[in-house]
């Protein structure tokens, strides 16, 4: 099981996140693109951070919203959302090849990654945008009890799925993360690490409902946002690589 | 002789241009990159159009001034110029592959087509994006008679140039083009044939002070903007290729 | 009955409408903010123009959305749109007043008009906007069968209204404008007559189903985007106003 | 002498400044329009916090540029600086009207303050705009040597206006401010007030060549960015009013 983050998410004097702390303890760095974070000089000096550590890149792309980082839902056009991944995707894997790297998945933003998990022609466009790509990408989404469908989706695309679950999110009992407006929506550092540690021996989940269920997650979500978050990830890491 | 001509200007639910009417008479196409004009859609809809027609992709990277489409000059710091155009020149030769093509130029527009000519820090910049992007491309500037200075600092970093001149400008005696605010700095339809004929049969253009002056131009820039444009594309055409 | 005109809807160099014709034929000018087109020149140059004419102002604020002509719907929180609409309006208003006008109302363009008129919440938002602004502004939306319900809505924040009809739109028998993907959605310059004609002298239109529905409209609105809808502006005005 | 700060300078999702530690301590408060900082739930905020605290806002408006706040100098066209002016100032001044304020100047920010100091033809244009902005607001730009000179060009367009020194900058000779990339140009918190203490005293600065040079200062600019900044604006503060 691997650790992704979501980094270079500064734009222009604006600083967000931890990258210099958190990048030297991941193993993919999901790197925003531009339209909801990142600039061309926030995304070259993330980039060469990820390649400094050995870290693999993937494009974080997101509906084209500043003002709202990418978190409001958008009613995109299928060729609308096939030509924005592109774009982005494409701008981050150029400047990674500058920086001797190479994107190798897509993991879509905030109300993109929504969208696609909720709304099957949202997601039926993102796997278009990734299989029509020039060279091969793997996506990235949410582990749900879902993913032999989701699978099964990819698969008639030829794409090939990355499974991630949350170290720090609690999941109800249909295996949707729960709404962060819910209490005991987010764990404490105790039972993030239970968490990490059942998803890693027994590949599942206490859901809220006190439910068990089964998750095969491919890689972990954590974040890089502050002090505290950083600290996460370091704990997080000796549990999964033992290091 | 080649034919470059700038395209994808539209942006969103604003056309500008006429592509489809303009890309079957030219060679080279240089297609804006979203930051003076230029959206994902365009861009996806301009690379289909040359893919379709055969002709050659080069980015148009611009300062990022939508509003003031390009056409204002702006202080950006040396990196900021190489990030900027790492990022225009990724994205769209990254869209370019998935048609099916290569860009295989990169030619500045407007203000920062007229600083690289006018400061050597900007041609110096410029030049250390295009050396520094993971693969080789050209630089398309303006021919003048600093060419030869202009090509030793491009060898100096393995860039090759290709030189363009302009059609329907008048030049003055220094090889700079004639300001339009000046009267006759675009000319007639007539003289601008016989500007082309000039440049391809003997190298040189009639100044605006009359003096015959030595330009060595790989490719003639023209304009696809109204339907005058379009016929003079063909024109010059005729004239440079017989057909 | 008056005649409404979206107008100043270029963006930077590109131009989009016929504003300097469509003007002397109109009543009031909806006129772009910013966020989905105009910009500070385009909006001074249609602010003179509009005083020249004596036409009366009002903001046409969107989503923030630029390359889709705020034409996506976006999942905007009530106080963003509340911040949005405030500083669209306001930019308008100030400029207007250095125009020696002053904006009289405030029509949501594209997506956000829909969205108000489709959903209670936004609408709302839009009243709790307006009802807040420093000094009295109505609101323009369309006439509907639930004018009487909008009224008692838009009354309770103290809020004036102005219901538009469409004068080339074909009615649905639910008093929803026929959607422009279906056939006989627009309608010829016959028709369109007839049903300007029909809402002015009994204040009904024939829908697509072949029933009279009543709809009071204070203002029609007309398109200016081509020399045809200028033409029908002219023609609409005769009827309307005998000039 | 009163106590001016940048403020409301976040954007969107990413936070800068200190504003509601800073505010209650300032006397003016110069708020962020769109262009370099600010978006409007932001400029709503910071003006409801100026209302809360009795604090006068100024409009800080600037060059079209978010990606690089505002710092690069662009060459914008008398009547484009004109328009930028007049829709940034009302925005924000329509917007403070809903909060019960009112804008009462004008501070230009970053790279238009500081092409405003050295460029006539860009002050006249900034002077151009406040004037036939439909109400008076004052300037407020660096004071100098050349502040009778300034005085008698802002004196023909009837705008008044506000010279503001810095607590925090050392000064060259001539009255520029010391580069931030040369050693000193920053005091520190010694250096800092003993400065204030001579400009509210004596109306003078000691400038890095050790001459001693008058100023007459309306105001002080100030600082909020980090809990350092807002210390020394307490101490400021208590310097200058006392409390």
């Amino acid at each position: 099981m691997l650790l992704n983050c979501d980094l270079g998410e500064s734009h222009g004097n604006w600083v967000m996140g931890m990258d210099a702390e958190a990048m030297p303890h991941i193993d993919q760095a999901n790197i925003a693109c531009g339209f909801h974070a990142g600039d061309p000089l926030t995304m070259r000096r993330t980039l060469s951070l990820a390649a400094q550590h050995g870290v693999s890149v993937g494009a974080h792309p997101a509906y084209p919203d500043l003002v709202g980082f990418g978190r409001r839902s958008m009613s995109l056009s299928e060729e609308e959302i096939i030509a924005d991944l592109h774009f982005q995707v494409a701008a981050l894997d150029g400047m990674a090849r500058n920086a001797g790297l190479e994107v190798s998945y897509v993991k879509p933003h905030g109300a993109l990654y929504n969208d696609m998990m909720a709304r099957a022609e949202v997601r039926d466009a993102v796997l278009k945008a990734i299989s029509s790509y020039h060279r091969p990408l793997a996506l990235m989404l949410l582990a749900t009890p879902q993913a032999d469908a989701h699978r099964a989706e990819a698969g008639a695309y030829g794409v090939e799925l990355l499974f991630e679950a949350f170290a720090d999110r609690c999941y109800e009992d249909d295996g949707a993360l729960r709404s962060r407006r819910k209490p005991g929506a987010v764990h404490s550092r105790e039972k993030m690490l239970e968490q990490v540690a059942l998803l890693k021996n027994e590949g599942v989940v206490i859901t809220h409902g006190g439910h068990t269920l089964p998750l095969a997650a491919d890689t972990l979500c954590v974040h890089g946002d502050n002090p505290e978050g950083v600290q996460a990830i370091r704990d997080i890491r000796a549990l999964v690589h033992g290091s």
